[in-house]
């Protein structure tokens, strides 16, 4: 190893299995997707079945997104009963219809026996309502009440998210009894860290995490060691909201409970960190003007979900363009205010942005609330009449020494300390408003924002100009 | 209970502590900061002490946050020792100087002892290197190593982040000797998923997770049940890609080794998810054109901060004002085209920004790579299009009918197609290269985009009408 980069030897040594399918940029190597190919197009099953076995359901699933529609169906259907089927929780919806769509609703009961109940529910909670009925129909008779009751609650739920496999032993169990049970239990989830304690109803007392467990006696009682789960979670909560709870509690896992404080699942981190990617993808998607959209959309789904946007914006713009045409005689005088105007409005939708994405953002997590909102108001007035000063005085120059006329560079200056002020004024007050009114201020406010600054500059600017020189 | 609402029911019951801080919206309830507002205007110590003490870390920080600054210095200084310092990893950068600076470093040195090693970095990395060696010269000599040594770990690293406190056990162990350690041990970390095994030189060999424990018989050897710890992270690895470690294989916690693959810390998820949250905001901020500001900075501070991007944006607004002067004779004969010009621009800047955005977030998740590119690009460049002529018939129309000008109306009709198109196309390849070249997409990619959309759209359309009207 001498004289290699230490970094590099590190992760190497610690992560070697990592190396081999991924390149140095983090995507599928392209050596390793050839070989695959070579092995589908020779339908070598034994090749394949020993290149994918030791695959992480991650791995597998990046693999699946890398290769072309029908070397992955292809891939699928001969792996047969090896394929992994959890490995479809790792890729785009629009992957995952394709392959299941592509194979016998027997086959899927078969596989979704074998995956944890919450990897059962994702998959399929996308199928329409006949092979959903007729995969459940084919399970065993505790496996389908399982999952039909994790699908009967609404989607995004924790309800929808939860494992309904879990450790739960009696209050006036010893710890010794409660590790001799998980020893002989063949049963139990595949991981967990922590175990819940209920009453004959199944109603939750308590939980114990797992290095609770291994810190105390044998002989102590449950009951002596458990702690009120204050945390349990209501299986009807949003999942945005229970990934808030985790978040705020640094929780690894909690009790989901019904409208009767009976335990019915387990919530994990591990579904919670996808909830909080989802979220933020969805904040960032949204404030971009596009919906719930994936990479492997078609063309034609991909332009019919942005075309409302488009069209909401195309009004605005006409309502701007209409308070342009207010002044066309001041135009037809002085050519350089259309060249200029742009300017106004562009800065102060710039500006405007810049404090909706802040307050936006700051609603999402919470952290901007009637306490403060008083305060961050008058600090975004401040900062939007400081950085009007700032660009009015630079603006008015250029545009001054551009057009050889003074004026002009007064009367933009003017405008733009007004549509800065503007600008700050809706890029914290519409989101407010919006998120007042519950409706989501990362999709609505960008549009609001955008129209105010456009109106306002081109209406200070071009009105500011019909006054001072006096066009009629 | 009767009567009540269901769903409510079942959330008070469960958390029954949560409701009583905590209002409707989410916030810190107004009755409760009243409460602890009185108390301190009382100096009534013995009340504060009482209110605060079964507070969770995170909800303590978010009294702090709600509470006036003389407040919080004050109730800071109330509380005394009482005060729990891992409070202040949950509030904004600037509360948390704030208070740090307003205490003796020989109380903070004593409070820091108290902490996990995370938390106690967190708070020591952002004092200033005086304060901070100071306070590390006060603490006992293994406190003071564990904790230099991730503070020598580079800003955003996985050092930085790691706890140095774990439970390592030699591999002939027995799972019943390591179970008796961990009820010996009293310095064991507060909490933890998993145990590692390693070698005399602390060489990690491997990790077995509690679960596994619990479900071996005591006489079995540890070397027998653990698993090979293949997301073993390197020290100097960035945060995030650790944070994307986790998330790929759905880890609880991960050892850390140093550039030797020795054991020198442990990773946890509660960390991790707070580097995805942190991550993600980073992106959302950056596209909006905010670095890294918080709500409680100042007005002056903010100002600064926006500055330079704004800066960025008028120079492209004066180029795009630039690409108008070229026409000014044109618009001069023709003012329905100082009207429409904005349409054109700003379509297209919308339609450049969903295709950014996405480009943008698939950049970031690693969705979008070599081997996807072509055909993402190909999609978009036929989005655009498609789109592009939806939104040309319909403007070309509305403008047509509304100047009663059937050219001006073809004329903005095929100026959209080429500004769609465009749009499509900076939309997507403007972040591929800044990424390829290792500039942050997130940062850079708006500006340049709508530089494209603006400079193209006022060209196509005034020049298009210029020859078409023949305008010398």
């Amino acid at each position: 190893m001498e004289g290699q980069d230490r970094e590099t030897t590190g992760a190497r040594a610690a992560d070697e299995h990592h190396a081999d399918i991924y390149g140095e940029d983090g995507a599928v190597r392209s050596s390793f997707l050839a070989q695959i190919g070579a092995a589908i197009a020779d339908r070598d099953t034994l090749t394949l079945k020993r290149e994918v076995d030791d695959l992480h359901q991650s791995e597998l699933g990046d693999l699946l997104e890398a290769l072309h529609p029908e070397q992955r169906r292809a891939l699928v259907e001969l792996l047969g009963s090896d394929f992994d089927f959890s490995a479809l929780t790792e890729v785009d919806e629009a992957i995952r219809l394709d392959i299941v769509d592509n194979l016998p609703n027997a086959q899927i009961a078969q596989a979704v026996q074998e995956l944890d109940s919450d990897d059962a529910v994702y998959i399929l909670e996308d199928l329409d309502r006949e092979d959903q009925e007729e995969i459940l129909s084919r399970l065993p008779f505790t496996e389908r009440i399982r999952l039909r009751r994790a699908l009967d609650y609404p989607e995004e739920t924790a309800g929808r998210r939860m494992q309904t496999e879990f450790v739960a032993v009696p209050p006036f169990w010893t710890i010794g009894q409660t590790i001799d049970y998980m020893r002989e239990d063949k049963n139990l989830p595949d991981r967990f860290s922590q175990i819940f304690v209920i009453d004959p109803s199944f109603k939750l007392l308590g939980a114990i995490d797992l290095d609770q467990i291994l810190r105390t006696k044998r002989a102590v009682k449950v009951e002596d060691v458990m702690h009120e789960t204050r945390h349990a979670i209501p299986a009807t909560m949003d999942q945005e909201e229970a990934a808030r709870e985790f978040e705020q509690y640094d929780l690894l896992s909690a009790a989901v409970v019904d409208e009767n404080d009976r335990l019915v699942g387990v919530l994990t981190i591990d579904d919670v960190v996808d909830v909080i990617q989802q979220e933020a993808e969805e904040d960032l998607l949204r404030m971009g003007g596009v919906g719930d959209e994936e990479l492997s959309d078609t063309v034609l789904a991909t332009s019919r979900s942005r075309v409302p946007w488009l069209l909401v914006n195309l009004v605005t713009a006409f309502l701007a363009a209409s308070v342009i045409g207010l002044f066309d005689q001041t135009i037809e005088h002085i050519v350089a205010l259309a060249v200029l105007m742009p300017i106004v409005a562009g800065m102060g939708g710039n500006a405007g942005s810049q404090t909706m994405t802040v307050t936006v953002r700051a609603l999402a997590t919470r952290d901007l609330d009637i306490y403060n909102a008083a305060r961050i108001i008058r600090r975004e007035v401040g900062v939007g009449f400081i950085n009007g000063i700032v660009f009015a005085v630079l603006i008015g120059m250029v545009a001054g020494l551009w057009f050889h006329d003074a004026n002009l560079g007064g009367i933009i200056a003017a405008a733009m300390i007004i549509n800065m002020f503007a600008a700050a004024l809706a890029g914290i007050l519409i989101p407010l408003v919006l998120d007042r009114f519950k409706i989501d201020p990362a999709v609505a406010s960008a549009v609001f924002v955008t129209t105010v600054t456009d109106c306002v500059g081109f209406f200070a600017f071009l009105g500011l100009a019909t006054w001072w020189f006096s066009v009629p």
